[in-house]
């Protein structure tokens, strides 16, 4: 599937800054970026890197007192894998690839330690494997509401399992705190993503789960705003903090972003497969 | 039903301090004290104070270097208003008497601002009164373990809703909490229990709710560790900070506390019937 | 010296209600109010509760669907004792009258347990009594910021003496907490703070100390935006869970309060002086 | 100079579990391991990986029920960089390179986006660079005390910053914190530490900072228990998250670990010179 997507950032510079943005569509197996341009006012050439292991792109900009306004756009094809759910199981901790026990460890939004208990008792009966995790995910939806201002930066999945409210990237941050409880490693995704209502960047996550093929990352949604097929990948990391799109070193307002996504008019959300952005390690 | 109640306390004092106790039996309208006796060694002449609005029993000791015992024990009769818990319902919040409004109010262990969205979902469609109290204990005993050991002074209810293990006294905070979450106010009780097992200060709340001859405070004890009926009060508060057996002022080691209680031998655990200390008001 | 105050605040009614004021001028040995008025739109007669050991005075209204304003005016004469700041000690623990006790408990804001070790550390060598509570507010003062916004209604003591920001709600029971870590006890008193820009409710806090003639409830606000001379008591609490000015239950839209307060033009603040309300007890 | 470390680690367990060691010595550019052995008992081949952004090592063994002993043991030379702090500079953040940005996010233990209002206050007027960590190492050091017991492994800088006690994890986590609140990329650091009493696995971290010849990860160690010139280094990560000795999955019961660390007899403690492992990059 084809999608158009893209961005425009606006600030108000006050002193000289540097800022680094992770807003480009990553390059992944599944995921290919047929064309896209970075543009800035004032024109600035910004410094690129490109993380090793997460494949996350950045691009930090030194901007002189002002307006500096960002504009992204991308064509990106999708080939998402869509497997069977009942076919994708769970590793032992004894068989996960060492590669992704990192991604069982609590992190600043996701204290997966203090949530061990609560999440044996609700989610230890269920059948494990993408049976498990969406039965998390499903709690999620069915537990706390959505509703915008009831959280903050400083927000964690400890907070929010107990005052049940939040955002895209709460959510993500309880399902992925819970999986990590059970032995799951999950990890954070920032996404461009078709059909979300209004348009903006989205938070889901990723659990690592082993699949017909073996074991891949999977993708999931527990707000139920997008079809996990449609999600365009900004970036990876452990929670919010490794992913923010844009990073503010200096005095410098932000105005509201614009994002957008097009993609093929006549899909229907996918929301009973198994979809994973990566071929199978 | 007739009950011999004591406790002895030892402690090292390594520096002239003072010593506040709450532990004497508490007289009531339906707890009798037939008789008492409060010692130490060496003797020493408290200061007592009781407070009006609770009719908690402080003795203040001013102790130097060395030493120090106190050994309390007492006779009480206790003649509990046990009801049809089906008879017992909720006040609407234009009805509670002022009185009780404090016992709305969140607490240091017991912080149900924090906890009024997983309240209302949870327990918001529960038969109101008695059923739904008895549906947030019957919530409490089924998903926190009882572990001694993996709670602590600090620990409170909004730790404890996500840790999901803990003490008595954490039971009773999060009872207190959800309670008054959903607008019942509640409060802290320690006591001296009969059939606890081991022997020791309990720890179990209170809620006021709508009887068949007036507005009462009800017993409630989420662990199930005792029945309601054989509770001998000791003190109320808000939450644990307001009832300890002992609060030291000074360089003082304290001694593992010996608490007994003596009762009829052949009644069975009253768990089906609504009891309070308190005539109606 | 004498004052005017009163408040008007707005509420938008959206099914019946009950809703509970305390925003009225206390009556105490040193204030007297001359002359007030509560009135609303549409009438309603309230029921009233003056709570026997604080003094608070609360007023229930049961209200229906539509607009609800309530109007406040008195007239108040201050005649506060002031003292000399460096007649005024500290009691030890030993000493304290019993009724105080309470008050040096930890609260729901005021987590003096947690604070303890850094209260001793950076008060510890400060001389006793009014001037160790000066430290506090000072260092209150040098060391939080005063922002409005970056709080809310969750936030605590423990949150601000990291975080550092915050209002006078904040202010206040930071310098609770810290006199309650250091064996002061102290209460959140809410006022009419005359002086106030803009005008609003206002948040300071009470030590109980050793005044020449007796203990006594010192006022401190560590704000510095006010003389605490000019301060018209509404009520006193553990903390500002004890005297919110309007607690609500139902669903109720309210407005912005409006608040003021008139006084003599002439005077100066009162900065230097140890200033309490109450005659030594 | 030449290290001989090593330690031996009993378990009891009581169903097949995974275990998953980092406690292997890392090999640097200025830290050799000249010899080494892992043993268990009974004996088992484990699967090895070394990350390759870090060089943590880590052996995961697959383990029977009944008892499992592990013994390590290696020679190691160090030659670490000694460098005058005065010339080691801390770097703008337009500067840092790419890679050292993930080590300014806030993580699990060391929430810095908590901390930078009080960080600002508290260092901001300090000497940039390495006088500015050693201000902070300074601060932990004169404020928090090394006590054990009174922290667990749910504690965070969080809470250190209030509670101010803890042991060297707890500093550690509290120095990262601060750093990064500065803007200065900090990482911890698990290690084999000579002249550590009693012997144990020792925690301290590194801050990146701008060294003569170039940036480079330096040595702070504020609990002061050893110099940082007999760091025998095993792992780096965010935080202690990363860098357990042992991650157990499975019914596993630890006994005391024992640790031992051999160098020369002579050396007095580096405390005045700036230490890095690594080359300037």
């Amino acid at each position: 599937m084809d999608f158009a997507i893209g961005c425009s950032l606006a600030y108000t510079v006050n002193s000289p800054a540097a800022l680094v943005f992770n807003l480009e569509a990553a390059t992944l197996p599944r995921q290919v970026v047929r064309s896209e341009s970075l543009t800035t006012h004032p024109p600035i050439e910004p410094e690129r890197y490109t993380a090793p292991e997460t494949g996350n792109r950045f691009a930090r900009f030194v901007v002189n007192r002002g307006s500096f306004r960002l504009d992204y756009r991308a064509d990106v094809t999708l080939d998402p894998l869509i497997q069977d759910p009942a076919a994708v199981g769970e590793f032992q901790a004894q068989d996960l690839p060492m590669t992704t026990l990192p991604h069982l460890y609590a992190s600043r939004y996701c204290q997966s330690d203090k949530l061990s208990r609560f999440a044996t008792r609700q989610f230890g009966n269920e059948p494990s494997g993408y049976q498990r995790v969406t039965a998390i995910c499903n709690w999620i939806y069915g537990n706390v509401d959505y509703i915008s201002g009831t959280t903050d930066a400083m927000t964690s999945a400890f907070d929010t399992v107990t005052q049940r409210s939040g955002v895209c990237r709460d959510f993500a941050h309880l399902g992925i705190a819970l999986c990590r409880a059970m032995g799951i490693p999950a990890r954070y995704v920032s996404a461009y993503a078709w059909r979300l209502v209004p348009p903006d960047f989205h938070a889901v996550f990723e659990a690592y789960l082993a699949g017909p093929a073996g074991g891949a990352w999977y993708l999931f949604d527990p707000t139920r705003m997008t079809g996990v097929d449609g999600l365009v990948r900004i970036g990876i990391g452990r929670d919010a903090a490794d992913v923010a799109f844009c990073s503010i070193f200096g005095d410098v307002v932000s105005g509201p972003p614009q994002v957008w996504i097009d993609g093929p008019d006549s899909s229907a959300l996918v929301t009973t497969a198994a979809v994973s952005l990566q071929a199978p390690e």
